[in-house]
């Protein structure tokens, strides 16, 4: 999640529409996942704008903390 | 694909796995991916040693040159 944002690839836009929807289902703000995935508040907001190319771990922490598969976040 | 390498986790050993199953399924080099997917022959190779957190940009390059779904890469 490091450097200057760049411009949201058709993956990162997929992870976003992703975690809004599977957040909104549980009905978790922001700071709710964040809390879960031991993640800061910010870097879920990043993610929901698209905004960075996000690492696999990071990725997995979001997948463990929503009891989902990777893909149902990233296809 | 930044930084010093770090010690592999669960998700970087999984995606390790699949790229070298999917590669052997298709007869392909290390070369022939990289080749497919524009990225170097070493991004491959630390890939498949799980030397890095690698961005999801670079998972969905991977994927379009495999033909997979992204899941198919990491879960």
């Amino acid at each position: 999640m490091a450097g200057m944002p760049t411009p949201p690839t058709p993956i990162r836009l997929r992870l976003a529409d992703n975690l809004r929807r599977l957040r909104d289902e549980r009905e978790w703000s922001q700071e709710d996942l964040a809390a879960k995935a031991k993640l800061h508040r910010n870097q879920i907001g990043a993610m929901e704008r698209g905004e960075n190319s996000v690492g696999i771990d990071l990725i997995d922490k979001l997948a463990v903390a929503l009891e989902v598969n990777v893909g149902e976040l990233l296809d």
